[in-house]
């Protein structure tokens, strides 16, 4: 079981994940990456269902057995997980300076389609939207265990994105803590609220829409631009233009249409830069506060194609190489 | 000319560096990395100080001159700087979304040796005092102007680390801003000094000290531990045993025996990991604060053993994937 240790310097939580720990000796070379990821020694492929833990819950044809063949979405446990149902979401502390808890949580793997090759940019219009009805059905299900306060939901495509495992997948986790980023946004979106009386993204995508010079892609429900602070280049963010805090609240409808916006936006980073790594993020309220007047739930996209170092790990000061309006009129133009 | 952005979703400032920025479309393929790293053609090697620009200072043999062959330690400006003296500190805003300054600030490279294949876990214990001597008088010259706020000292060792550049060197940069990570270290440090009325970091020192099971190495001077909640595999933290909040403030023979501390905890990472790629960084306070009671200046060091991505991105939360106290035994009985 893994644990949960408070930060008493910075007030930050960390995953001590013993479930994945490694002996010291084990980090001496570097951790392979698995260049021999195949389809036929894959666990994430039709008839290896075998091969993972038993699926949460699948979108399958008619008929079909889980955990078997015929799925065209197919939600799993984590084989490594960073957190488990296992232990208390009791703290333990000293008083002082060692807080801990167990490493108490879900996380959970979804697989995108049945095909080894398949990516979110290029795979058929249904299926996209499969995938992110995946993701609010598996939102809904998390949210509705009251021992959790967040749900963190994510995508790592590539190995310079932090995955080396091919088949198209997303991860979803639940904590039973609010992590640090999303406190930091909730505190600065409740703070605007108090002082301005209207939603600090509502308002902001007002501005953006009038200004024109960050949007890469809107339509009548959503709209995607690149922030003027942008952390990377061709950093983007994707919302809901009606207010809504809570992604576990979207409809079928939109989220629909959220999966067709997220693919839209994915090909034009595809057509532009080649089809490059990147990492995805939904950034929605923790589960205890969920419906608020004041935040806004939003998806964000990091391609990576420059890396951060010890400037940025000494000061949290991104660099930012791209001026954010010109990636933002690069990724416009793309025809897709 | 290089802007500062301050991000209000998050309340952080980014650097916008166009004086690095490649054209949108040059990021269609990945940065190389430059693995014809020799000396013949390396800007830091002695003979080819006419490829950077004009050093800001140097410890050289008596009779040479600046910007030549002779150098034990040369501190150049950056030639690609993510900020410069250019422009001017005044802060612009629109009043709610759009809050900008110049990439006003200093981006200087210390060259740590002559010698294109040194490294700071094998050169002379005398260079490496140099070194630090060096780090001390770059420190306390930008701490001199009163135009900036905090001074980042940090390293990048290996490409796992961000660099490319095999020629031994570390990097000093000047801020107009306090940066985030500073700010959360500060603001914590402060609260506990409120309620407890000692400093957080020499309560910890005292209380690690009693517990020994995270200690790396210590001396009279110096404590090496790895943090209770510790980001990263073999994360060590170096601080000084005497309370002092400002690094620009340590004497010289302190800033000597610094030197052996850290060459002797570097040498235990190179024993028990076989030299992996590392970041160090130094938190030292504000420098328009610099001497305070409450907090502590430290040397935080992170070897890069394994990958952060879209969790970390999403949450903030590290996954840490050995128990520090494992980690701390491992390097605490490397023989060095």
């Amino acid at each position: 079981m893994s644990e949960l240790r408070y930060n008493v310097l910075f007030k930050e939580w960390v995953i001590i994940a013993t479930e994945r720990a490694k002996r010291p000796e084990d980090f001496k070379t570097p951790v392979p990456s698995s260049s021999k990821d195949t389809s036929d020694k894959c666990p994430f492929c039709p008839g290896h269902e075998g091969k993972t833990p038993p699926e949460s819950f699948a979108f399958r044809e008619p008929g079909t057995a889980p955990n078997t063949a015929g799925w065209r979405v197919r939600v799993i446990p984590n084989q490594f997980p960073a957190l488990t149902l296992q232990g208390s979401e009791e703290r333990k502390t000293d008083g002082e300076f060692y807080i801990s808890m167990d490493g108490f949580g879900k996380h959970d793997v979804i697989i995108e389609s049945p095909d080894h090759l398949a990516a979110l940019w290029t795979m058929g219009q249904d299926q996209v939207e499969a995938v992110f009805l995946a993701y609010r059905e598996s939102y809904q299900a998390m949210a509705a265990d009251p021992r959790f306060e967040a749900i963190i939901l994510f995508k790592n495509y590539g190995p310079n994105a932090g995955t080396s495992l091919m088949h198209p997948h997303s991860q979803i986790v639940a904590l039973p803590i609010i992590p640090m980023v999303l406190r930091q946004k909730i505190l600065v979106a409740h703070e605007y609220f108090e002082e301005h009386g209207h939603c600090l993204y509502c308002n902001l995508i007002k501005k953006e829409a009038a200004l024109k010079e960050r949007i890469i892609f809107e339509n009548e429900n959503y709209f995607a631009f690149t922030p003027y602070a942008s952390h990377s280049p061709f950093e983007i963010f994707i919302l809901p233009k009606e207010h809504s805090s809570d992604f576990g609240k979207i409809s079928e409808q939109n989220c629909r249409e959220l999966a067709r916006v997220m693919q839209t936006v994915l090909k034009k980073l595809k057509v532009s830069l080649n089809g490059p790594d990147y990492n995805f993020n939904l950034f929605s309220a923790p589960t205890h506060s969920a419906e608020s007047n004041y935040y806004h739930w939003h998806f964000k996209i990091t391609p990576q194609v420059t890396k951060s170092a010890g400037f940025e790990m000494g000061s949290g000061i991104f660099i930012n190489t791209v001026i954010p309006e010109e990636a933002a009129r690069y990724l416009r133009e793309a025809a897709v």
